[in-house]
């Protein structure tokens, strides 16, 4: 949405790093068809980083950190079973709700000062994670 | 337009799916030079569905229902010299416009409960055609 | 953002067009690391323009007139060494950084009409650099 | 490799078709490190056909059926998990075994005619899977 | 196909440019179904030139004249309806056709000079043509 | 170019990894024009291993060693002034040349040990540097 319609002079940079994992799962649903049985996906991350402004160093956030808090997120899920794995009991770990489950643990090492000094200037992020080269899902929020 | 610095604690989710139509058109305006004539266009498909809260198979829309939903669309264009077509008499189809067009027909697709229950909880959509690999045009607006 | 969250009835339409640029530079600050040293960048550049209604032809903007805008932007750091531009001088020349400075040339043709009369009525632009594969950056805001 | 330093006078006209699977599986060994553990990818892949000359309506093969032919040969593992498919008793179904399998399976095809009378003039094909954006293996021969 | 298998001791280096083209044909024959119908197509074009050695500038061909020869082959077509051109009278201006079309056209340019001296130190070329995100094809020959 | 046409019964699997490096160089000689200017580049970078058979693993060769080879070999030219590098002195580092180059230095890291004991039955590499959306260069040959 641009800013203009909205609210004149509003700005926003943003920063999206990429990574991917690899995990299996299957759905509770009969929505879900074929997607009931065990399966599983490749996911090609996008971390995006929102900023109002730079910080001194002309930076949203250090680039070599989002690479690190990103893949330090992922490597929870990756090469599992998400089926086994208490965090996501009694839930379907669609690529929707995975890209929340993305959002806020990066907005817990945003929090922690994980992504450096300049994690506190984010105002916001946006998760998205590719399921195939026709289908992708993303979840963005403000930061408080 | 990350909601951070326009409204705290707003968030969405997005589902996107992917299709692909052929076409062939002319334009009608000297700002259009050669495409005046009569050429074509493959447009890469990207339809868009947005939602403030997942549904309670942690969906923002079934996924099947929104590609076939999508392909539906594109199948009345599809192959077709629109320059023939009623529906676009008096009207330049350039891709911002078809973008605008094809909203609608899913707009309407929702209303008339083509995408499931889900359907329902929608809030916005975003429609982008990619006309090559250097040019691409959207319509996104709000759902009543 | 999707407007419908936030505002009823909003609505944006998005033209993009795709160009791409080689520079080199370096970077001041040890949080650049291996990139304080002098290195390079190709940039695959997406200009956005935003309108919230087509002008008379069905256009947001002349997509001849956008892509010529862009390539001239480009023109002026294109196979050049950043570091040697009075115009940089004191900056780090970020990919957000450069996003920026590069919304603020095409705004300034918008401003002259260089786009053509279709300049009028654009409300927002965004300007995203690809760095790599798997990093990139943006700055979006609103037209005066 | 190109015909030129070869052999002079050589020819050769693809098509090549994608479509995409999602399956779970596990490897046996050592080296594939936490690869051993359940898990799964979602595989892009790319199907082509090889021909020396093009077929009387000035094809390599009819699009429509390759593009069900691929979709056939890949229902058999979509949405399944590998490790318990008799078919794969024994193997390590890595990328490039998948290649090889869709491979014979798709030659399968052309050899029983689904793939048209055009089928007949095909003289290789190219399975290409790509398991994520930084890795894709492939298995091309000849067809007898 | 590596060289290894075949000959020991073979290499070859490949320059790839690439363009895009926008035209409207129709097919003759009721294989081709709903393409019998006037429509039209974006062509992503990769024109791929190659050498068994550099020359002495460490180059394949000039790059600049590499694009120039593409783009002034792809002119005779662009914006234009195929079905009109006495060129392809007769023919299914298929993507497989085109790509073979094209090839002669830029070997008829290597011939006469204009990809410059470099030109004829090449051995091969390779044309390919994506008609959308999921079907592509593509011609490559030597050269005499 | 397919084993079909050339030599009957001919087979290759093929693994890919990718990575990518930002370096700054210039060009000696006229027909560079701008490029003669120090400038940089982001090179997107495909390494291709290639092989008759798979092993008794199934694989080509080990995929995480695959891409820290690549890693290590670009992290000699990473974020560095090519110029004023001994190694290149003389040259021009074209894309093409650093496709060689690439090459090189893989061969010698397969020759001693460094992609495992799979790297003894590779028969072939070919390695692709992206230098931006519109332009790549590769090179291809027999490992002896």
């Amino acid at each position: 949405m641009p800013p203009g319609p909205l609210l004149k002079g509003v700005q926003v940079y943003r920063l999206t790093v990429r990574d991917r994992v690899m995990i299996a799962h299957s759905f509770q649903g009969e929505i879900f068809g074929p997607a009931q049985q065990l399966h599983g996906a490749t996911y090609v991350v996008d971390a995006e980083f929102q900023r109002e402004q730079l910080d001194g160093d002309g930076l949203i956030v250090d680039i070599g950190l989002a690479h690190k808090a990103l893949s330090e997120a992922l490597s929870v899920i990756s090469f599992r079973n998400l089926d086994d794995m208490s965090e996501f009991e009694g839930d379907n770990t669609t690529t929707e709700y995975l890209a929340r489950w993305l959002f806020d643990r990066l907005a817990a090492q945003v929090a922690s000062g994980g992504l450096g000094p300049g994690g506190k200037g984010l105002t916001g992020m946006c998760m998205t994670l590719r399921e195939s080269d026709v289908a992708w899902a993303s979840y963005e929020a403000s930061l408080a």
